[in-house]
């Protein structure tokens, strides 16, 4: 059994009151939206604005000044007042695709920002920023993808500073989507780990197995599950180790360690290419080096939990 | 730290290869519904439908005899062959409530099955018969309320058995939901258990705290949300017991336990009656009582994992 990790996580450590009650009065919203020190976190097409520096932080501009022509998303308050989160590429009603963009983008001269992707900010920011952007993006990614009421088709309106969706029509209340994924390290003692590479990653990169959670079933009987359809291997009782937000778009990765039981890894799904044990040396040796494109292991980013599993087993 | 449970949650369990490779294939999933041995789990507003005798049993009818006027969900495969999910309530593309009934319906005389409330139906059904009460009724719960695509509002319809929704509009894939629920058992050592009710609840039943999980936080950071929001008291890193299925409609509670580490309890939501500190004495005698109505104090019924919580407490 791995032990709780003792560093958060990427992408979680947000420092805010969510505001829970205060939220549910509009007028209360409002006066939020109308504070002089009301800011905004930006996020868009191109990923999350980060101030244009040597050393980046989280962009937070006054919420006049955020570029947003659609309503603006109240994340919560922090020690200096309210924070909201702007979909700087919203326009209307079009829905957009989720923020999955790569790499730094270009300043934007209306508030001297820089989009920049979500792994890539999480990778450089304070734990708190990354946080914020991992409730930002998944946030803005709800709204864009969730204008229509589910029940009836109706366009459905903002309530609750944006925690709500309320339909005019039907009545119905529809929340933001969380949704659950384990994420687990099938282990051979302390000699041998179970890993998988998907056909559209880098050369030599593996990472621990995982997969969404079914309606009607357990963490621990979703972990048994997942491995037994992408490697056809028996593992033991899974044991928790700690969890992360994971706004792709709106994912809650649990992380898992299970042992090895029975059967010899063979790949059974599609989007699997390749599953296979590796050994604690050459597990150790690509955890010492940096992210060579020429590396036999390439173990997944620093910002993953996927990662956070793999360097525990190592330091047990 | 409480360990985990060895004897699993009630709703989990079920025995069934759920056939995530295949379901993919249409003409696969064809098949199965004309397969001689398909079977259907059977639901609607009065609960699901189990056997009517002295020992009851989930039923599982010949899918030819389901009363169904919609299409039917493939749950997966068990020994003898294809099991479905029929709602016999839905006609056509009406939305209908949620299923919560409570209690025993009267036998239904197209099958000879009787309904019966969930709560009920898990606390007298075996162990995987509850499982499949759960899987059953939160994918039917989830059709109920996405007939129409969140992304633009066209009607959707029903692919890979049932597990997917198809937009014939802009072409989005919508997956069954799955709300991620921390419920935490809030230790004041081996003396003491914060505990509180809501005022819907019967008189002297107390109960775990617990919270959806918001976009953008760890599972320990939900719980050390919840448990400020709800009782003003802090506590400190929460550790994860287990998990269970909760199809109401299709939540997913995750078990933990925390220590109180200060603040007296007060309660500060509105859904919140009261909370307040119980002796081990006092958690003790009435977890060796039944659930009689005079009880000074009403613990959870045994099939929710808050009851585990608790005595996995009371038998450390």
């Amino acid at each position: 059994v791995l032990s709780i990790v003792t560093e958060p996580n990427a992408f979680s450590g947000a420092q805010l009151d969510r505001a829970a009650d205060e939220r549910k009065d509009p007028a209360w919203v409002a006066a939020q939206r109308e504070h002089p020190a009301a800011r905004a976190v930006m996020a868009g097409d191109a990923g999350v604005h980060v101030t244009d520096g040597a050393q980046p932080r989280l962009a937070l501009v006054p919420l006049a000044d955020a570029p947003a022509a659609h309503e603006p998303l109240l994340l919560g308050l922090d020690a200096a007042g309210p924070v909201f989160a702007v979909d700087v590429d919203r326009n209307g009603s079009v829905p957009r695709p989720l923020i999955g963009a790569h790499g730094a983008g270009e300043p934007d001269p209306r508030t001297g920002t820089r989009p920049l992707g979500l792994r890539e900010a999480v990778a450089v920011l304070p734990q708190a920023d990354g946080g914020l952007v991992a409730y930002c993006c998944a946030l803005v990614n709800w709204h864009r993808r969730h204008g229509h009421c589910s029940v009836c088709g109706t366009p459905t309106g903002t309530a609750a500073g944006g925690l709500v969706r309320e339909c005019p029509s039907c009545g119905a209340h529809h929340f933001p989507r969380t949704d659950p994924v384990v994420i687990m390290l099938v282990t051979g003692g302390s000699d041998r780990l179970l890993l998988g590479r998907q056909a559209s990653w880098p050369a030599g990169r593996y990472s621990t197995l995982a997969g969404f959670v079914e309606p009607g079933e357990t963490l621990e009987e979703a972990v048994i599950r997942e491995v037994r359809e992408e490697a056809s291997v028996v593992v033991g009782t899974p044991a928790y180790v700690s969890s992360q937000p994971w706004p792709f778009p709106a994912s809650l990765m649990l992380g898992f360690s299970a042992p090895w039981l029975s059967g010899d890894p063979v790949r059974q799904e599609d989007e699997i290419e390749d599953v296979r044990w590796f050994s604690r040396a050459e597990v150790a040796a690509a955890a010492s080096w940096g992210d060579e494109a020429s590396a036999p292991l390439l173990l997944p980013p620093r910002h993953a939990i996927a990662r956070t599993l793999i360097e525990t087993w190592l330091a047990a």
